[in-house]
Formats: C-alpha cells, structure tokens, sequence
C-alpha cells in the first residue's frame, strides 16, 4: 500500500539503564521509610534513566497541542458541530481555553499547531502553520482519510516541531489535541493496533448520549467495512499501524505520533495526555517500541476506551481525576508531579547529611 | 471521665450552599464538554461554596505539621527508633525533609509545632513551641496517654495556631505530622470512632515486616484490654471521642483536631494528608460533624487503614500516589489541583465570551 520510504526515519534507543543502582541508592538515603514517597521514586528514577543523570531536571518543558478536522464528523460522530475545531483554536489562540489556563500555571509553554483544520487561519503569530489538507481529512466511511503522502507530510511536520523545542533545551514534551470527532478516529486505531473489541475502544466522547454513542458504534463499524484491505484486529503491527493510521486519521494524530517519535529519538520524556494522544503513541510504538521507556502517562481520562489502552500498553497513569476533555489538560496538571520527583531528588537531606538513624527493625 | 468544660469550644457552621447553582452555571458555561474537567469541576464548586465566591482564590497556604513523641513506641510499635522524631524536626528546621521540599515547591508556608517531643530544643525561630509533656506521651500499655488538661491544652495550642494563620489571610490549611509510633495511636482511634475491626485499622507504618506487624497489632490488641472503661468499638461517639484522643494519644494528633476544628470554624478549607491526620480528623468530626464540609481529602495513602478511613467518611481522595510518608507531603502534593481549580474558575472563556458553539446533539 505504501513505500516505506515516504514516512520519516527515527532511530531510537532502548533506554540506558546503566544509572539504575546509583539512582536508586540515592533515592533509598533520602530522609523518608524505603519507598515512602511511592509514585514519585519510581518517576524520579524513570527521569534519572531518560536524562542519564543522578539528578534530573524539567527543563522548558512544553504542551503540543496539535488540531485538525475530520471528514467523519460530518456523518455524525460528534456531540459537537465540525467549526467547534477552528472555534476552539481561536480559543487557545485568545488564551481561554482549559489548556492555556492550566500551562500557564504548570509553567508549560503551549504550543497550538493547525495540522489540518477546515478553516482559514490566516497568518497568526501565535499558531504553528502545519496544514496539511485545507479541508480537513477525507471521510473513512468512503475512503482513506489521508493519502500516504499527507500521513507522512504531517508526521514530518510533528518531528521537525519537536526537533526545534529540544533545540531550546526543552527536556519534557507533553502532546494534547483539538479536532471534532477525533475520539473516533482514536477508537478505530486503537481497535486495529490492540485488537481489543471494536465496542469497548468507543466511548462518548464529547458527551454523546446514549442513542449517539450508538450511532457512533454503527458507523465506526461500518468505517472498518468500509476498508476491505484492512489488517485483522490486532493485526496492525510495524508499520501496519502507519496504514491504520492513514486510513482513519486525523492529520493531527499523525502529527503528534511523529513529534512523538523525534522526541524519544532526542531522549525526551514524552508526557501523554489522553485517549487520542495515546492512540498516537500506539502508532508510533508500532514503528518503534522502543519509545515506551519514555513515556509518562500523565492521568486516566473519563473516555471510556483509554483505561484499556493504558492497560494494553502497562502503563501506569500518574492521576485519575474524571477528565475527558483533551487539549493536553491532564499533562499539564500532572507536571507538578514531575517538579516534585525531580525536587526530591535534588533538595532532601540524606539519612547521613541530615544525622537520622535509620530503621531499626 | 473528663469535665467537657475543660476542653476548647468551637462552632462551625455547615456549609452554605446558596450560591451552588450560580457556582454550577459558571462552571458548564465554561469552554468544555459539561463536566469534562472531572473532579477539577467539583473541587471548585466546594472552594466557591466555603469561600462564598464565585471566584474561589487559595491564598496564604499553610502546612502545619505537628510532632510527638509516644510513650507506646517504646514497646515496639514502630520499625523507628523513637530518637527520630526528633532528629526529623531538626530535619524540617534545616530544611531537607520531604514536606519541606514539596511545600517550597508548591508554595506553601511551612509550619513546625513541637506538640510533645521527649527532646529539648531550645528556643528556636522556626519552631513553634508547643509542648505539652516534656517526655512525649504515656504508654497506652500500662494507662492514659495523656490526662484530659494535656488533651485540652494540645487541642487549644492547635487551636490557637490555626486562628494565626487564618489572620494572615490563609485560606487553605494543610496537615501533617511526625511521631514515631503515630500509626499505632491513629490505628487504635479509628478502630474505636469507625467500629472497623482492630486488624484491619494497622499498617505497616514505616515499613514493618511481617513479624513486626503481628507484634504491633498484638500490642494494639493488649492496649484496648487495658483499657476497661472503653467504649464499644464504633462506639466513641460525641465526645466519647475526646475520651479515646486522650487515652492513645498522641499530642500531635490532638493538636492537629484543635487545629483543624479552629479553621473550619473560620471558614478555613482543610487539607487532609493521610492516615494519621485523618485520624485526628475523625476525632474532630465527631466533635463537630459539619467539619467535613470543609474537607479536601489530598491523596488516598498506601497505609493500610487509610483507605478504609476515606471510605468510612466518605471522602474522595485526589491523589493515588502510594505514598506513606506522613509530614503533609501528599497534602503539598495536592495543592496544584487546587490551584488549577481556582485558575479555570477566573480564566478559563466561557462559550459566548469565546464564540464557541455549544453542544449540538
């Protein structure tokens, strides 16, 4: 279906855990019962082994938000009308969006990219230009969402944006998304990559109710009939996954999936939001399986198919507070956990240093 | 047993729930799906009602950590010796403990009160001084913990405290605590305010073996046999649970309910850390049951009976993080949740201010 050599190249290592003892000892002569602060030791070891460092930092760390349009959500698959997309990007441009607030806060840099957004933006100086269909993509129920070339355009697109912000020191990425009907692109690549039943990958989104989410269900099932080519469930495997990808979209998944593999080729860690960020990296673990050690998975979202996706991928999330509504917004509240791993590693007293007996029993 | 007339006095008012439907308005006109920002969303209904605004603000937070010694860790309650509890407020003084780190990091204002420490510290500038024995608790083997006057004055010195922090302007105050032995006193508390079964109620505190936590709850057995005027399990209602603070202590644990029954009192919002301090809250909720209206429950700790306390009350934790630490550091770690709740609260566009349409289907 596809020339391999379209789509970009990353080389990625397996992460180096030659630092595992000494970061671990460092940790254990904290002031603090072995393993007391809990979540916080395994995270500061897991950023010890990514920065190869006994002392890790956040550095200029930024939220990639990546937004594009889907011929799908005309048929239906929404809760929300299609211009919502462009509407919202306003919003973050504007800076009054739940991502701009919470970044902010988090002393995260935001970074809003138009990957494929049905709407004429203009030249913004605040948006990133990396358009790859005017219209949005294609509608699956009829054919590809996007040719090969437009997949490998906007995975391109996300790698030479992640290459710029390591350029400028940045040590954390954190990946969010905007594009009405995403959610069901994301179930469709997540059904396809895992196997897992078409049914339990399609949650409701935006708020459908009932008789929508039902709707959704029958179209996402037809969008697989609809591609007699398509790899058995479970099946997309290697770069089956970028034919997945192709076929359902959107622009701005596969943007993120390659911003994602050129940030764990530069041994960034990759801080992944929710259900549709996290189909990207089911992608883009495809190509490289290698980029899981990472990845910090940032929060279970409310969308009923992340958990299994999570699951799937034995990754565990860092919060588990109800949200469902993307843009990045769990990264951004789980990177005051990252400070926090790195600060404890850095500013506490060892037993010794701080003249505290140790266990006695 | 004891005089009630001894023991400090407060009046908390429940919360008032007037603005809950202006506060809900404000909240799904925001630009989200309804109730996509999950518990974010009802954290800021709660701020909004105890602070009566429609832009709920933390300001001034505090983390009061109480320390005490126990006379009961002498017998073998704790995997600790009983020394480091003062070698960990030297610690907090020099400022490399966990909650000193994570409190910086989330700019919080440390506060350190010596409730009963067996150490002499001497005057010191940034140790509150509140010491009720000179030698920590009595063991809870052979007779009381402390006396009901000790009990009252711990609870009135905690009291006193809150009410400073309050006149600053503080508007979120946190908990925690030190005590080598405190989850054996926490444990027996719960035991007799829940009616939870005595085994299910202990832990592993710092880091127990196998052996060591049979010998504890075996001691914890031995200690309620020793008590024959106790309640009935479940039973310390009212202010039997006064009765049930004084007998096993300790003297942070009754600061820490004089403390909190002082800011609910002033509209305060408290922030609950983990077992031990929630031990002192279940104290202080009989004493006056409109206390947990006021309640964040921070984080859900690895300690055994927490679990088990948040369930009794009710309460939803923020955090899963598998901390046990103690010191208010799940607390610190969960003051940027509040502080994003505020934030989306008073920046976040709504739909019409943002021009974004509104749910279609």
């Amino acid at each position: 279906m596809h020339s391999p050599a379209e789509f970009p190249r990353f080389v990625l290592a397996p992460l180096d855990r030659v630092l595992t003892k000494e970061l671990q000892h460092k940790i254990d002569q904290k002031t603090k019962p072995l393993g007391a602060l809990g979540r916080l030791e395994s995270l500061a070891l897991q950023l010890g082994l990514i920065q190869r460092s006994l002392s890790p930092q956040i550095v200029n760390p930024h939220v990639l938000v990546c937004a594009g349009d889907h011929g799908a959500a005309k048929a239906g698959v929404s809760a929300f009308p299609q211009e919502v997309t462009w509407q919202m990007v306003e919003n973050f441009l504007a800076g009054g969006a739940a991502i701009n607030v919470l970044a902010k806060q988090a002393g995260m840099k935001l970074v809003v990219a138009d990957a494929g957004v049905a709407h004429e933006f203009g030249a913004r100086p605040n948006l990133i230009n990396a358009k790859v269909g005017a219209g949005g993509t294609a509608n699956y129920l009829d054919s590809a969402a996007m040719n090969d070339a437009e997949c490998a355009t906007a995975m391109a697109n996300g790698a030479k944006l992640a290459r710029e912000f390591v350029a400028t020191g940045c040590n954390v990425l954190a990946f969010g998304e905007m594009g009405i009907g995403n959610t069901a692109a994301a179930s469709l690549i997540t059904h396809c990559i895992t196997g897992l039943p078409l049914a339990d990958c399609v949650g409701r989104g935006t708020g459908l109710d009932d008789t929508g989410l039902e709707r959704k269900r029958m179209l996402l099932a037809q969008a697989l009939v609809a591609w007699p080519e398509k790899p058995a469930a479970g099946g997309a495997t290697g770069e089956d996954a970028l034919r997945v990808l192709a076929r359902f979209g959107g622009f701005e998944i596969a943007m993120l999936a390659g911003a994602m593999l050129a940030a764990a080729e530069a041994r960034t860690t990759l801080l992944i939001d929710g259900f549709i960020v996290t189909s990207a990296l089911l992608v883009a673990a495809q190509i490289s399986p290698a980029i899981l050690d990472y990845c910090v998975y940032a929060h279970c979202s409310n969308e009923a198919g992340h958990r299994r996706q999570l699951d799937w991928l034995k990754g565990r999330p860092l919060l588990d507070l109800g949200l469902r509504l993307g843009e990045g917004t769990g990264a951004a509240l789980a990177l005051p956990l990252l400070n926090a791993a790195c600060a404890f590693m850095n500013e506490m007293a060892s037993f010794e240093s701080a003249g505290v007996s140790e266990k006695a029993v």
